[in-house]
């Protein structure tokens, strides 16, 4: 937003993966984690990092002791913990002393902003819940903490009793928190009422730095946080990727894009905000989850066109199906090989992969023939970048096979359970191959017959390419192509492979699911080796 | 929204999984899956379901056959395409005469609305474009179908030049078209300037029925979708679980949940409502994803809660930390085991399966234990019919196997073709099962190991069950249940069967992929002769 005297608004990010995000199902991150996490928000431009509980375990307490020895370019780390019990002292209160020995700069309280609320879980009077949250800030100050308080259930309260809900927010404020982030605690709430609130938030106290913090219940989280800041709230808190419980928090990173991109606001400015991609990514690797294809402006999909129509409506007119440049955020545009696949959006995928086809014209050609091949016998090269990218370099005759198969023999046995059922099979498999003028054979066994292959495959050649330790096959799926002639159809197989820097997919088609499975399975071997440098 | 009258405003719902949704990366639906689609959003109440382009491939021709002999109970079928191109008249226009010769009583046709679209992408005048839209229109509307518009770009063509995005629309409506559908194509909206534009237009075009279709670039489709319904649109685009192209439509199921809980309008009823989880679920199964577990309203941990505080809390205030009854969208407050979960539900479930379970409500308590049990090992009834039948077939004890398994034998043999790719498989399954008193050993051959296996199986009942021979596995999916285990997961084999009646789905879960097959083999066949009365 351009201020009238031309000045931007600068709104404060405020990351909560740490804290709220750790909530979500399957999150789970150690203290390296949490550390990691921190230096790459840093760097990011995030203005307050949200560490934790610093009572609740001795890995928090562990994390605010590492923290504060990090060496933070810009960032500001948070403890979070609630108002001091109710008919208790502030400062006898030993969750508030925690978050005071934390040695945090600012201390989070949240406290209930919502009277049923008060009355009915809390059990005390509405009286006593503002001299909670006064003394609990007072405290906090007097001991040199910057202070946010977190005004829970403010939305939900702000509807059934608006009186009360901004007399909580007024003692915070007036006990001397420096932003009061307005909670939509249940997640409920749709944009147009976020801007109501807030505005007559603003209208009844309007000396305060106002905050927002979502949850994405209705699938608004984005757009409910966006309608606080047009409605003037200036801090904004959310998760890397909207992790959380339930359905998640504000995601922060389209958060940021879009105040940015779209708003005019400044979060983190455009040189960092390049980053954002990379910090999404990173993010989900470290809570060991993939960023979901899918996902605003981080997701490989984001910007990916098909090929054929769109892709020869955006060379005549650039960017006339993308919202916004995917190089302001760190992303690309992807073009999905498909069936309509032209020679101008094979040699843009190409190069998205690493690989210069323009000095190759007549290869261009070749290797479109064999993709439309291909494609009319099943495969799909769409999700299968590591298979593109195999049968780019093979067609340049700059690769050759890191090994050469004689043959594999899979065999399962399996013994009646109850009735006609199957249970407990064995599977197993020899594969016979070369590695230049070696030979190796090896039977792997698994609990079932790809997962022996992969086993026998790694086993027979990890003596040459040690590198494969370092790849992991994290998916695979089946999928018959013409449904109308049953098991003898044609498979598709597409697995995707992970190393530490990234994951890739590869596909293998086949009237063998077998077969099919193999194949994939070589391709993201042979992609892996050639992204290890092999 | 509940007018002065006391009327409440009905939303049209257009669901547009089947057509843009299949454009999404990993989606690939058969014939078969589209139908059955079809048949699910009819019974949940959608409005207009959109099939697809009736001229693209042999595959869309059919389902327009196929689907004008489906019973629909409500919802009609759409069929999709564009303008007549540029200097052809509507009636010589082939892509039109095959919307025509669809059979499918509603044409959604798209025609740009963003000037420099027409001048740089479409290469012609703007008064050509008018004249394509009108005559389009005009054309289908004299062959007797409902038109329903796009107006491709419209939010960005407004932005750029109001008055010929206006006019595009004006054309539209004036030649006939019964709903107008203002598109952000390229998704980079927020619900601002969605609301002002749709307000503007409504101002400037008092007489149309506005609709809306909106892409998730920003995060904010739902939220931009609610934003033109409260500016006056009544017709909403989506698709089911916002699967679609980069990253996403607007999620219509979502979409729905808001505006019936949150702002009062009515797209399908309360009482249908209640299917809002299970139709999420059917169609993610459908197009072989899993529904995320932090889906709006839909997921398995949207009404999920930690235990502890929020726990007791709840029990102090019910609804404390939900924002809407789960129940309300056939969800529950707990981590679900499934939709069977309940005694109610099971015994309905039972009932269109043709099984009465009323008279034994003991047998119920133990289904519901079996299937909380099989779920809990990664075994998923929603689009299993035939297994279900089959297991509480197996529960009543009315049920004994038709056979039964000594054991079977599988083995891939496999030699190299070039490099490390392996070529002409071959596949042999030797199973040993007992009919009665009776032994039958066969050994049978296939492409692949699945169809060795069923080929086997055939064979040896054929003589005890002639019937066999009217059953045709038509589809089979593979599902890793949980990734990051790789090769050693936990697999999830759903196949579909047809009769010369109709067709059936089963499963089979083991780590072995071929285990997991013949129990969902199995499972058809057992299913295909209760069936056949057998």
């Amino acid at each position: 937003m351009i201020e009238e005297s031309g000045h931007i608004t600068k709104i404060v990010t405020y990351d909560s993966t740490l804290r709220d995000g750790e909530q979500g199902e399957g999150v789970a991150l150690s203290l390296e984690d949490k550390l990691r996490i921190v230096e790459v928000l840093d760097r990011f431009g995030i203005d307050i990092i949200e560490g934790g509980f610093p009572a609740s375990n001795p890995k928090d307490i562990a994390f605010f002791e590492r923290v504060s020895e990090l060496p933070l370019a810009h960032a500001r780390i948070a403890a979070f913990g609630s108002t001091c019990r109710k008919d208790c002292v502030a400062a006898e209160d030993e969750g508030l002393q925690n978050l005071v020995a934390s040695g945090a700069p600012i201390v989070t309280i949240v406290g209930k902003a919502w009277d049923q609320q008060v009355v009915r879980v809390l059990q005390t009077t509405l009286e006593e819940n503002l001299r909670m949250i006064r003394d609990s800030v007072r405290y906090l100050c007097e001991q040199g903490r910057t202070v946010v308080f977190d005004a829970e259930h403010f939305f939900d309260g702000f509807r059934a009793n608006a009186e009360y809900a901004l007399a909580c927010v007024r003692e915070a404020a007036l006990a001397g928190a420096t932003s009061i982030a307005l909670c939509d605690t249940n997640g409920g709430m749709l944009p147009d009422e976020i801007s109501e609130t807030v505005k007559a938030t603003l209208a009844a106290l309007p000396d305060i730095r106002l905050g927002i913090h979502c949850h994405n219940d209705t699938g608004c989280a984005v757009a409910n946080t966006l309608a606080a800041v047009a409605a003037g709230a200036t801090h904004v808190q959310g998760t890397i990727n909207g992790v959380g419980e339930r359905v998640g928090n504000t995601d922060l990173l389209t958060t940021i894009a879009n105040l940015e991109l779209k708003m005019g606001y400044e979060c983190v400015g455009p040189e960092r905000l390049r980053r954002l991609t990379k910090v999404s990514h990173f993010v989900a690797e470290t809570c060991n989850m993939a960023v979901p294809s899918h996902h605003p402006y981080t997701g490989a999909s984001a910007f990916a066109h098909k090929g054929g129509l769109h892709a020869s409506a955006q060379a005549r007119f650039p960017h006339a199906y993308e919202h916004t440049d995917p190089n302001k955020v760190g992303n690309h545009a992807r073009v999905l090989i498909s069936e309509l696949a032209g020679k101008a959006s094979l040699i843009h995928k190409a190069k998205t992969l690493g690989i210069d086809l323009e000095p190759y014209p007549d290869k261009v050609n070749d290797i479109i023939a064999d993709i439309k091949e291909r494609e009319a016998a099943g495969y799909s090269y769409e999700t299968a970048d590591g298979s593109l990218a195999v049968l780019i370099q093979w067609h340049l005759g700059e690769y050759s096979s890191h090994f050469t198969l004689e043959s594999f023999r899979v065999i399962v046995d399996d013994y009646e359970d109850q009735g006609a059922r199957a249970k407990d099979a064995m599977s197993e498999a020899t594969i016979k191959i070369h590695v230049g003028d070696k030979r190796f054979v090896a039977t792997g066994e698994g609990a079932g017959p790809v997962g022996a292959l992969d086993t026998a495959l790694r086993m027979a050649i990890t003596e040459s390419y040690p590198q494969v330790a370092d790849m992991e096959l994290v998916d695979f799926k089946v999928r018959i192509l013409d449904e109308n002639v049953g098991t003898g159809a044609t498979t598709r197989v597409a697995i995707t492979t992970r190393d530490s820097q990234g994951s890739w997919g590869t596909i293998g088609v086949s009237e063998n699911i077998l077969e099919a499975s193999w194949n994939a399975l070589v391709d993201s071997i042979e992609y892996g080796l050639i992204r290890a440098g092999v």
